[in-house]
């Protein structure tokens, strides 16, 4: 009995057991002791224990491209009998002829129009029903997962941790808020009102005799780069103390977070595992990772190696289908 | 100290000590109940208990004007050595002649003239760190009290019981965000993240090798009547269950709230005691109460009557200088 208790002890002292011992897990661990050990010189009231993750890349996959990306292409084509005119026209015509890198190719006011087609005319509500009924049926084009396995256990296990530490857990992604928001409490724990995103407009009016929130084709909020710490100041209204991303995009949200006084962490994840997931950084077209990658050391990140600080990738294996040890 | 163990449970099982006994009390207690007893028809899940709090006329008093327009007042006199220019410029000028009443009589303009001059161009950190400054000195006219003590005894413990119950409590008002998030969490244990309110928009500077962001001179949203859903659904992403306020500013919110399907809870605060705090509804100009008034009962929302309902005013007595009983 005594050799059970002590079993269970020494696996509650692993809180991570999907990273490998290393400087990255030791650093993780020993900033959230000390923020939390009362009467420490560096020990933060539970209430300022800001944490925030960037999603794409971070905590789920992005490759081969952005997820979102994948739902907007699939509703075009369950869209395109309402709109016979999308053969002819741009961005459409070439989506539906298969071949989304080229409808892509028109840049920024491609991609609006794409996102205000799928993504804008119905309620808030109805969109997140459409996000969750595409989410319970497409499959990852390599994996063939669910999107939503397409996720990291390593950084499961880091939100938890955190949240067993008395720290908040908060989404802060260039991805659509309301995309987000149909899986991210389900997914990750994250509750709707934790999630900072892009968005559209919206309006309040009357559909019927019901009121409804019906979303606008017009930005909002890029919550990206820059538009990340605005959009977590306007949306938390605090400073994170710990801040998580994975490429250029999170550059400022990092800065922002750890110029602060006291006890900062800024973690950025490097995605080095060619085998067991994707490699790529400087070059990438999608996360890529260069000039947050070139002042990591001075700005005190710390850099999550993939491949050598992540013993389990996925909840269920590896890229390569081999299941998790 | 059986006797004892049963006065403590007595004492515990009002939750509402400062209302008195009566239709309205007892229609709260049976929604919360109802609610959060698992098994029951109408029991809510405790990520789905999000309940949303009007602030001025509802939370704290806005009488004789809103106490946000009186930092303003205070703001520009305090800038004014800084702006020789106001001296012979509305609205500015009306202010520092001690007639701020003309000063807005120049409308929506003139208010966003003041609101530019004494919200913008400075840090959010600063911004918030004059509001507390003023908080810190500055006396209701009336009263000559502290604002941060001019809160309804009543609503505090309502707060308080939606929390103890698994209720996720918000403000959601037409006041400034930033300026409610400089007293919310002290004064109402609503954290910043949980406050959601008109604001202006915001960008990210270097200021010298320092990030900050920076309040702008421009409108993001105005959080007020349709605004207020809208404000609800972008920062909280999700429809309230309750919904408190006063005014018709809060209309929508309470119409939203409550068309959703299964519990629904609308609360209007109906200002009916001219002797303890102050008496007004369909003809003022600070917190209007008419066509809310008028659907309550078909709308199925609860009115509080001040004067009936509330046994206790402000935490220290009421507006008469009578101490709380
Ligand atoms: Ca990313
Ligand atoms: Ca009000």
């Amino acid at each position: 009995l005594a050799g059970l208790t002590s079993f269970g002890a020494a696996q509650a002292a692993d809180p991570l057991p999907s990273w490998n011992d290393g400087e990255t897990k030791q650093a993780i661990i020993s900033f959230v002791e000390k923020t939390t050990k009362e009467g420490a010189s560096d020990f933060v009231p539970p209430e300022q224990r800001i944490a925030t993750f960037d999603n794409d890349g971070n905590l789920w996959a992005e490759k081969p491209i952005y997820f979102q990306l994948l739902y907007v292409i699939d509703k075009v084509k369950e869209l395109a009998p309402q709109h016979p005119e999308w053969k002819q026209q741009e961005p459409f015509a070439s989506i539906l002829n298969g071949d989304p890198k080229k409808a892509l190719e028109g840049g920024k006011p491609a991609l609006m129009q794409l996102v205000a087609a799928t993504h804008s005319g119905m309620t808030g509500e109805e969109f997140q029903q459409s996000v969750k009924k595409w989410l319970a049926t497409a499959r990852h084009p390599e994996t063939s997962k669910p999107y939503t396995e397409m996720i990291y256990q390593p950084m499961l296990e880091l939100l938890s941790y955190l949240r067993a530490n008395g720290y908040k857990t908060f989404i802060v992604s260039g991805g659509g808020i309301d995309f987000l928001r149909a899986f991210a409490e389900t997914t990750y724990g994250i509750p709707p009102e934790q999630v900072v995103g892009s968005s559209l407009k919206a309006k309040y009016e009357m559909r019927g005799d019901k009121p409804a929130i019906v979303k606008l084709p017009e930005v909002d909020l890029i919550d990206d780069k820059a538009g990340k710490p605005v959009g977590i100041y306007q949306n938390i209204g605090r400073r994170p103390i710990f801040a998580s991303g994975n490429s250029d995009g999170d550059f400022e949200m990092l800065q922002w977070t750890t110029a602060g006084r006291g006890p900062r962490f800024g973690l950025l994840l490097h995605h080095t595992d060619a085998e067991r997931e994707w490699s790529y950084d400087r070059k990438s077209h999608v996360g890529q990772l260069n000039k947050a990658l070139d002042v990591a050391s001075k700005e005190g990140w710390t850099v999550v190696d993939m491949k050598n600080d992540w013993k389990v990738i996925f909840p269920w294996g590896d890229r390569q289908g081999t299941p998790r040890q």
